[in-house]
């Protein structure tokens, strides 16, 4: 793979040229710009520009609105309320985190309820904030039907991400970011391509069978990690990011969405707790003792470390440059 | 196995004596016993008298007080704490159910924050309490050092259980209660003691070897559930349930227990949000379109069913007599 070296400015610069060509006015395109520019920053390239395109053609089909203004709402102490006017998530996000740690500063606990909003990036941008303020922080959003509940052989559950921030003062927060599904659709065309197995388990082929091949996982479904288990994780995320925030489930987003390639519109929840307020003044150098046994465990990093790691580079990126000539191209 | 039928009245009143003999209050005794009948009314006999012995221990030993008196305390409009008093959790959860409730109506969410007190239930009881009250509910507690974080040979984190319920009005609720291990303890004993293999993932044995041999894995560790995601949510789960509400990790609870084979102190982390504030009017019949697709999914069963059918029958449960005859020796 060729690659060509972007400084992390040149990243936001092309990621930004990309959407205000395409319409995004320049909150949105902003919000959206810097989300990408963390993700190439952090290592996290399937996050990153490799999404633009995505961005864009939603932007172009006019099914993303460019110019979404959204205004958060605090419907009780402990309540935000945010309807996203069909922008992309990072705006209004970005425009929720202070409200919402503010809120679970007073009360202990909030959340976010955001809706009609396009979701297209990692989690751990929004729950790294809450951690970064100094408090636990816990989403979920529901993304595309392609996964069988543990028991069934058609796609009816997103690969419905869970992203769980654990604030450590003085130190990179521990953040955990995953999909309920057993692995992520990229990775299953990697492997076809690659030629490589993946475990049983991943998901079934066309028939419904188990295999260990991505080629038939590609004609048939993926499954939810940790069998029953992992697939009732995976339909609370669809409950809670869904009915419970005021929003659809991912069949019903699947149903409704243009087929533009880009994201569906649908709803997200996020949960932010202030450790200090409900477990008192001990708790972060309490936390440290269960950190200090599993980093004593060889082998085992905490989660979040990598990304933390690749951040301290501040130098330039190497980017697929058939990707970056694409995206130029899209820039104009 | 020989059983004597007891009817449900017969399963308190025996639950309740063993424990006013070993010195708890009438509101203790009440509340276990309680619990204990709706265990056995269920089907959910690993929770019912089985544990009667557990909970007389404590009492004998004086790790726990039989006389305790906690009394919730709203701290915010959003947050509700309680000091356990070292007691059995029953007591302290029923006090706190309609604080909490009343709690998440107000403010849309809510959480309890419980503390010095020992768990020894399944966690059902207290998220379908929230569920019958028509709030979302989801409860977690850390559980005796027995299971190897992904990666680990040794055992770290408890059995950790979670659960979560939807509530369906005018009908029973969805109710999820699982432990993020990969088997419940009792499962490996019983498969060892019947000589048949547990899949490969349960556990590891005496040399951290994977094992599908059961008595391998008594001598060695459990394993979480889901490999390294659901390590995660167990580490998530000694988090939450440990230095966020004010309390400790499962590996000092049990390094602080007397050892008299009954629970150790721990912590709880119940939350409970109402949907109709977060998510509007037609949160409820919108959820039953994600329940109509999965219960039309041939061999799938929504989670807390079978317990409801169970409860339909108001009639005597088959105890096994070897029990019940060691029960009524300790009640006198």
């Amino acid at each position: 793979m060729s690659t060509v070296a972007l400084t992390l400015d040149e990243v936001y610069q092309l990621a930004y040229a990309c959407l205000s060509k395409a319409g995004a006015d320049h909150a949105n395109a902003d919000a959206v710009a810097t989300t990408v520019q963390r993700a190439e920053r952090d290592g996290s390239v399937s996050h990153g520009l490799f999404r633009i395109p995505g961005y864009v053609a939603t932007l172009e089909s006019g099914k993303v609105n460019g110019k979404a203004d959204p205004q958060p709402e605090l419907v009780t102490p402990a309540l935000v309320r945010c309807h996203g006017q069909n922008g992309h998530a990072p705006l209004a996000i970005a425009r929720c985190v202070d409200m919402l740690a503010s809120a679970a500063n007073t009360c202990g606990i909030a959340a976010l309820s955001l809706t009609h909003s396009h979701h297209f990036a990692a989690l751990w941008p929004e729950t790294e904030a809450l951690a970064e303020r100094g408090l636990v922080g816990f989403a979920c959003v529901s993304y595309m039907p392609m996964v069988a509940p543990a028991g069934g052989k058609e796609a009816l559950f997103g690969t419905n991400p869970i992203s769980f921030a654990w604030p450590r003062p003085n130190n990179i927060p521990l953040v955990v970011d995953m999909a309920t599904a057993a692995m992520a659709m990229g990775e299953v065309q990697i492997a076809a391509r690659d030629g490589h197995k993946v475990p049983i388990g991943t998901g079934l082929g066309a028939q419904g069978e188990l295999t260990d091949d991505p080629r038939e996982i590609l004609k048939g479904v993926l499954l939810p990690f940790g069998a029953h288990k992992g697939s009732a994780i995976s339909m609370m995320v669809e409950l809670m990011a869904g009915p419970m925030v005021g929003e659809g489930f991912s069949f019903e987003a699947a149903e409704e969405d243009n087929g533009d390639g880009g994201p569906p519109q649908g709803g997200e929840f996020i949960l932010a707790i202030d450790p200090k307020v409900m477990g008192g003044d001990n708790w972060a150098e309490h936390a440290e003792k269960l950190f200090e046994k599993l980093e004593a465990i060889e082998g085992i990093r905490l989660p979040g470390q990598r990304r933390h790691k690749m951040r301290k580079d501040t130098g330039s990126r190497e980017v697929n440059i058939e990707l970056v000539e694409k995206l130029r191209g899209l820039a104009g």
